[in-house]
């Protein structure tokens, strides 16, 4: 199987599972909130969450089916931190995947709620997960838990915000996208291997390096796309971090530099994965985000 | 003891507990949302729901302190939930609890973050819980997930947001109103006795009648404390729901209807108790709220 078929066969998972997770019971009067939510939730997108936790887990010799509510919970996580990035007093952003967010289509109101909805649905998810012992499923709790919250993906947010309109030092920088990006890509990592019930220090410190590298890599390489990329590609709007006199990367080191850095880091991602198995797939995923359009 | 003695008592477990919740390592440059954190949660308020959730697992022969953990975390979600009502595109509200709303002290991008970050904080705290068995946690975090989610208080509040501007039906705004009040109050109660190991039908259904009948009574209180209450008491805006014509109880039922209702339901609260245990305790602080100014 090649790394392209492997990895629809991990989306082929995962979309009918989200699909299935958010189509809950709905009762007239407030299904816009049902609809709201798939709208984000079910509109393409990477999936490069819920793969690296799938993928994880099939490396520590673990059942893949036992992941997926763990997995599908972290995108509805990611998700969620999108609609409310995307929020007029955040990001103020108009695009996103290639369609109008959230709040373009249902309003400010809605999309604050669509976002709380799947941060609350992703851990009833996780709590339900069938299969699992119990002691397994509350230590991936706790992972999804500390990845989003104050010291981790909502720390980065903040500090994302204050650092508008300045220029900040690159130290600040790389602790800012380390708690944005490198919490969640980690946390996939470790749901993967806590599932497979390998919990020992050195395959977790491997996913925690796995995660932060790669995260590091993967948001040097937006920054690269947001000057050089296509808006229709990438299916946001571009140019907007000079818009908004953002600190990226490029501007701190140089696209040249940030090019040489994303090689750099995913080859030390890569390589943190030796001694956790012999399977290729997770390297050559890694390689494959550096040449990516979007 | 009396009712106000212990009622003092569970709060003096519940104000300490929350605040070392919150009170997690903090890194500077970020350190703005733990301060937005806690500025809404440790800012008084009645603690109805930790109480409830205290005070059931009591009832029903539990330890207390096991129930803590929950209870607190119960109380960050309702604590998220008015950040987030409070938005401009929300509610739209400058005062709470006698305070500047959240938006008005931090502004809207960090209220939106201090919100997803209590919902966040709430489920970890929830995951953490000490000497619990893993399996009664796990239960606790599903009651918390249904109750707050899209067929819990989130649907409340999005029927909320879609009846504003018109008159609506007596069943839609009692189906809005357990939604939006009655489901957090019935998870207190449901999560103490889950704590507690009495998860029989038996037990679940008086829970959950409870829950519901006061959480309807406390909000016809509220509708009548809007219209007949005092600002400075209460420490919210009076007059609101006329302001934003919104469909109330007193404006459907009449006022003195709306004070039978109070009390009506007051007291089926209170029968659903019999056979749960005879302490006064939960009938005499449910008769305590038909009388209370704010």
């Amino acid at each position: 199987m090649t790394m392209k078929e492997r990895l629809d066969a991990d989306i082929a998972m995962i979309e009918p599972a989200l699909s299935r997770y958010l189509s809950e019971e709905q009762h007239a009067g407030y299904d816009v909130i049902f609809e709201a939510v798939k709208y984000s939730a079910l509109a393409g997108g990477k999936r490069l969450r819920p793969v690296i936790a799938l993928e994880f887990c099939r490396l520590c010799g673990g059942d893949v089916e036992q992941a997926l509510p763990f997995a599908c919970a972290l995108e509805m996580i990611h998700t969620y931190s999108l609609i409310h990035d995307d929020l007029p007093c955040m990001d103020d952003d108009d695009l996103r995947r290639g369609r109008p967010t959230n709040h373009k289509v249902y309003g400010e109101a809605v999309a604050v709620l669509a976002g709380d909805a799947l941060l609350t649905r992703a851990f009833e998810v996780a709590g339900e997960a069938n299969g699992v012992p119990a002691e397994t499923t509350l230590r991936c709790i706790r992972i999804l838990g500390r990845a989003a919250g104050m010291n981790g993906m909502i720390g980065g947010q903040v500090l994302d915000m204050e650092s508008e309109h300045q220029k900040i030092a690159l130290d600040r920088l790389m602790l800012l996208q380390k708690l944005k990006t490198g919490c969640l890509i980690h946390a996939a990592a470790a749901l993967g291997c806590t599932v497979a019930g390998k919990t020992d220090d050195k395959t977790l410190s491997a996913a925690e390096t796995f995660g932060n590298k790669l995260g590091l890599a993967f948001q040097i390489q937006d920054d690269l796309l947001d000057i050089e990329g296509d808006s229709a590609v990438l299916g946001k709007t571009i140019g907007k971090d000079e818009k908004s006199e953002k600190s990226t990367f490029p501007l701190l080191l140089g696209a040249s530099k940030c090019r040489e850095l994303v090689r750099s880091l995913t080859e030390e991602a890569v390589f943190a994965l030796n001694g956790l198995g012999s399977d290729r797939f997770l390297a050559d995923l890694a390689y494959s985000l550096i040449g990516r359009e979007s």
